[in-house]
């Protein structure tokens, strides 16, 4: 019963075979091999147009660089209070831009709220030097919280960005688990909604370690190499990720394990909704599940075995959780079994 | 016949054995599962003492992390002027300080003369504040030529640290070649002779990409864990790394393969002796060896199917190359064979 | 009737002379001169304890540098959102520390909430290295709206701060206005309520440039002279600033400023409180006045001579500006008539 | 017989007559009064076309911020080897580009060797990433050792530039003391020659703080203003530097004071040639004279009232130093006098 978060599952067999089938002879470093040429020509399938795709170390090094390519000085990004780039990346992207801000953006249950957006905005004038200029919005998706942005609200938050001449970048850490959710295609939810950059993970959904950053337009990423470089993300033997993202592409394999994940993230959710003992925070649109339970009870389980995090409450939503009670997550993977989530089910009924 | 880098190769057998037998079951991420911990121990039964060990991406990384590790505003590090710190990480460990600079200190066949060292350092007043504060000493075994530093030059650096109260670091992307060559122990070869901080590499030698810092006083990374994260370097699923060092460890597979890979060299050596069409620049120590050759040779060579790089010659031996030669650069590896070393051979005799 | 900002006027005839009178001869540049030490001295007088004194070109200046000085990696500073190192800074303290973050806490005019920054803080974890390190909290006395933290306000603080090992430092960018509105001494205002850091502004109160970074415990400065000039904040003739704090601090002329430019802002309040045309926001405590108007009243004031700005109310006072109204600020300085007040009433009656 | 730095002076008369002229009544802060804009203008004239100018507080700044307006991720500087950047800023260019590196390149007495930059430029491959990318060369006029390049000199450097597509920098903090010796016009001594940013110096010539940074192509400095202001060097009452500038620039006062400073400069090296007892080490050529004496020679000196420093010498020019002799500085200023200088000639007889 281990829900502690979907990077505790190790590789999908398909990925750990595709690793070791690419491990012999001599292929050239650095991004040059053939099968780095190829499995970018598969991001240009999956996305249906012509891509720039930057294999990195981890999803806050994909957030992060991302806000380095569009780097101004003074620059603030804009991202929901509680996205994974303010809450849970040790000042990554501030660091990767020499200090460019974060600025937080309230909404309910994990996005931005396109109001608030826009009312921060106001708030910068051109003309104002001190306040800094606007330099990016980032969104999460699936959220830090479990929930989605439809195609209308990244529309909305797109068409923010253009009236303001910013790039919208999409974290996209559990890309898959939102995409199938949603039963779009990638290029819907991305550039046909106006996103520019995306953080496409793959780690969090049976890859070892398989990041990319993936800009819609390759213009846009030409320093990217020297970027990339500088901030000693350029992996060697690059073939190590591309292997993986050959298996994680192929045949939808992707699709089926965020699917999977999804599935048992829903079928939990139904046990909680049953249970009388936890309740559910809110409805799960992805492989993240939040509970509310009292303290004992959560210790109690602890005790028999399942494995999830206390966690902080997004600060839209604390008035959720009421004296004595703890705030909790469970995330679902393509290893997560049927058998285990039942199992849960049960000790909670 | 491919000398281009040790980093073309891919993974030994038995790495990518070791990683396939890791993928399966939960570990909790972020460095904390038990295999991590494992693997951890047997860095303090390499180095004869208990270390600190820091997983992370990238050889640059671990060097810039190293020196960001011991970071002073204003400071100044000082390696030889062809480090690869300096001519190969694109700026990345000035980047990770927020601008510490690296001082360039010449030496033969790249290794620092302390003679040079001694003069540089003299030139900070402690009292001078504009000139800025000697930081650190970084020093790279073996060298980006191919060189080493004796147990008695280490020793003689670091005695130098200790008299300014500098740090001395080693880049060791090629420590174990390093290590086999001079036949010393991994203890010997650093904190006897005074080395603080080593950036461990696996990449180079047979992993797909396992890369260590590693400090001597595991009270001198306190602040790693921060430093790591901030800089993107955390990975998420770390027995991914740790599974590849824990077969490159065991049973000194990493020995082996950096022996391997320095026979090769030497044998590669001793047929551009024996060539009139080539000469070798100097002796190689480990497993880099570098020739010199008129461009039309080069052209032929590459014809006929060798791959090899040209190659900045170091300050210091730029008066060995002559009008309209090239200087050209050979990397074996634990994947050549005597076979391609061989075939080598016979093109240019 | 010039109520654009402290800033807009210009030297007071003390200031100017004492700065005529040590134009001639040689002096000791950067900070070693005979007189800047007397100045330094001044300040130990005026703290009534040694303190380290660092003389800087801005107040933001003084700001990043105190946060520089305690820069953690993955820090994470708290300040008020409305701090002007927030909103006034163009990324400076950001930029500074390399990208340790401001994280903004709210509270009502102007004033961080204890009970929300001991929420805030709540939400690191130590072990939690995702999320970063608190690192410092920051408050401005006066406030960015013109209000005070009384000095049991600073002391409540400060215990937080001290139970979470923080240092605690105060942007005193207008500190003689705070400190003459509240009848304290600068001791009261600062250490004896557990303040460690003072940026100690001068500039807005009658200097031409004179901004001085205060530490109370001068052994937490000894990175700071090169802190300092790695941020090119070391002035080479730094005897320009030190004559201004002479005169500056000489009978108490900076207290007989700061009582002057109160005291108009509260003169400007009584007019505007007895006003039809336009409302006071809220009631002054030092020399900024914030009042609330329609944009047809606005536009006719300015017609007719008046200068102020419109202005960004905070956060936590949006709702008190009506639709169709605007939100505007008025500074008075020591150069603020009382004759331009009356003025200014006359028009608004 | 002071003649430790240009520093050491106070302001001329003009300059202090001028700065209390304007202290009365309200200006815009920021840049945006009348004499701010009447001074930028007055830039214009000097270099005879529209220019864009920024006031600093320091050299220094102006340096760093010269280089981060061209900065490029991975960037490489090129500048000599004992340029003030280097030696003398305690990393502030490369703190303020967030680590963009100078790259040294020797040459004979301060002075950049043009086959030197094209050698070490060419080490530079556009296609090899890991060694970061050329962004700028900046030279010194007048260099750091006294000496210049001359128009022909300037012009042979900025070739280069052009031919890799590189910005020139000029580093004028003794601009006028150049200008005035090559006796050419600021336009002859700049962009004529291909010069694109400039650091105009005005503080060692005579004022209190006062330093422009000057870009002969107003296009190129859009992003300045937010570079300025994040590195807190918008000083907010800018008219106190404007003050200082108006005065300098007004009947040539600036070209007056250089030549005077040049002309002790001479003065003393001509009594230096005439001793025995301390020898020139190369002919001064603007207001810096260097001399080598025995140390028992120098402790008799400064004994009877001459103040000097000791001082490196260049790496190109250590030969010229004999065992136990020192090599030290002396400079020269508006307000050396002739007495003074006769008065050490006589002193060293």
């Amino acid at each position: 019963m281990n829900f502690a978060s979907d990077n505790w599952a190790g590789a999908h067999p398909k990925i750990a075979e595709s690793l070791t089938r690419h491990a012999g002879g001599f292929a050239a470093s650095y991004g040059a091999s053939d099968l780095d040429r190829a499995v970018e020509k598969r991001f240009n399938e999956v996305f249906e147009r012509e891509v720039a795709v930057f294999f990195v170390a981890t999803g806050t090094a994909a957030n992060s660089l991302a806000l380095a390519s569009v780097n101004r000085p003074g620059g603030v990004s804009f991202c929901h209070r509680e996205a994974h780039a303010i809450e849970d990346e040790c000042g990554a992207p501030e660091y990767f831009t020499g200090g460019a801000r974060l600025h937080p953006v309230d909404g309910p249950l994990g996005c931005i709220d396109p109001v608030n957006l826009k009312q921060e905005l106001k708030r910068f004038n051109p003309a104002f030097i001190h306040a800094g200029q606007p330099m990016a919005v980032s969104i999460t998706q699936a959220t830090e919280v479990g929930t989605l942005y439809s195609l209308a609200d990244i529309a909305g938050i797109s068409a923010i960005c253009r009236d303001h001449g910013l790039p919208l970048h999409m974290d996209g850490a559990r890309f898959a688990n939102a995409l199938v959710s949603l039963g779009v295609s990638p290029a819907d939810m991305t550039w046909r909604q106006g996103v520019d950059i995306v953080s496409f993970g793959g780690t969090k959904n049976g890859c070892w370690c398989a990041e990319a950053l993936v800009f819609m337009d390759p213009s846009h990423a030409k320093d990217l190499p020297f970027i990339r470089k500088r901030a000693a993300q350029l992996f060697s033997k690059t073939r190590f990720i591309a292997a993986q993202f050959d298996a994680y592409l192929d045949g939808d394999l992707w699709l089926e394990l965020a699917t999977h994940a999804n599935a048992m993230a829903a079928r939990l959710a139904d046990h909680i909704r049953a249970s009388e003992r936890i309740r559910l925070a809110w409805a799960p649109q992805a492989n993240e599940v939040f509970a509310i339970m009292k303290k004992s009870v959560s210790e109690k389980l602890h005790l028999e075995g399942a494995v999830f995090y206390d966690w902080n409450p997004p600060h839209s939503e604390m008035d959720r959780v009421e004296e004595g009670e703890i705030f909790t997550r469970f995330v679902t993977s393509f290893a997560t079994s049927e058998e285990e989530v039942d199992r849960f089910g049960e000790l909670i009924a």
